[in-house]
């Protein structure tokens, strides 16, 4: 039994969709963002660095979604979503460190630039950069990814679902996904899945 | 064999370490940073991100602090700096994905702003902060991980390195790392490690 933290349409959205892949038992507990209760009390007791998504095991509670998309994939190894071998699972763990500190943080920039500074004109700029370097992230990941289908070849993986996030942050910064053919083929590919249907179901929000 | 390609005193210095720990056989190559050496064209032909470290390896090249200290740990088994079980494995990961994700992201406000805003008021506004977020990434380390002595408990493991380096991005950002006594123990249980010194004076920098 597992509960997931999560804010509607948030980066939880990657351990949400696996979860529901791997079919374990799964509870939901939205933390709503935009009302501030990743800053309530009762939250940040359970995640000092007060960000979904979180997830409670049987074995204790986890954070960062690198982390807790390996430890689902790990604990559930018969749906096969870790990859085998050295390199395959180092290769996985270079793109969800990658989407985690390059893309993540740059989709950031948008919304919570007051983690880096306060100025409004700061505030301002660093909105400014985020489409172009959304569209960086967007340009290496099509380029350098196996992507075919999926991120790490043909074989869906852990990874998936946080690419499939990805794709939600280029649309949320107004970067149409169009010009990486391989990148928007992803996107369909896992909007076809019963598994992100029933997660962006569950959390009434849209593609 | 491994090539590591860094920069003096750069977060490759973590792998670098890790690797004279490992005893494997390791060749070095500097691209230094601040002649802009990570943006040579065959640089940037072995690793389009333009950033170390990059890790060249029996099966193929590697990038991302997180995904090649777990690899190294992973392939040398014999060494025991892979902890064992799932939980604990996914305690490392999400200490890695913390350090890379929000303390070197804090840290990288001071001196590579540039990739996320332009505004000479918006650099000078990011940098203002760094010593701030560092602090708040230092209480959250302090207060969170069990640091008895190593940053995962009693052993040392693949993620102590990395730990070790966050330690110098405090230094290089003016923060005192005295107020945390778990992390300072830290940094002196590091610095009297051989691989540690030797890869200091490999690289000819000071603690
Ligand atoms: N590195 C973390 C980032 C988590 C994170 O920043 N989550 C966002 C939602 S996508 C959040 O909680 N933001 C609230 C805030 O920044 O105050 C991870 O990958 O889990
Ligand atoms: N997420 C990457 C970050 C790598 C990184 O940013 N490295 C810095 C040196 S510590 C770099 O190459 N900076 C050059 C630049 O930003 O242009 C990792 O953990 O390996």
């Amino acid at each position: 039994m597992y509960t997931l933290y999560y804010s509607k349409g948030s980066s939880a959205l990657a351990p949400h969709i696996l979860a529901l892949e791997l079919g374990v038992d799964l509870a939901l507990v939205e933390v709503p963002i935009p009302q501030g209760a990743h800053q309530a009390p009762e939250f940040l007791a359970r995640n000092p660095k007060g960000r979904v998504p979180l997830l409670d095991t049987p074995e204790g509670s986890l954070t960062e979604n690198p982390a807790i998309l390996e430890y689902l994939a790990a604990r559930h190894p018969q749906r096969g979503l870790l990859p085998e071998g050295h390199l395959a699972q180092a290769r996985a763990r270079e793109l969800c460190a990658y989407l985690c500190a390059a893309a993540h943080i740059a989709f950031a920039h948008k919304l919570r630039g007051k983690r880096w500074a306060q100025d409004p004109v700061a505030l301002a700029d660093m909105q400014k950069y985020v489409p172009q370097n959304l569209t960086e992230c967007a340009t290496y990941l099509e380029t350098t990814l196996p992507l075919g289908p999926w991120a790490l070849g043909a074989d869906y993986s852990f990874c998936d679902p946080y690419l499939y996030v990805f794709a939600r942050w280029l649309d949320a910064a107004g970067v149409s996904i169009d010009p990486f053919p391989k990148l928007a083929a992803h996107k369909l590919a896992m909007l076809a899945r019963p598994a992100t249907q029933a997660a962006l179901a569950a959390q009434e929000i849209q593609e």
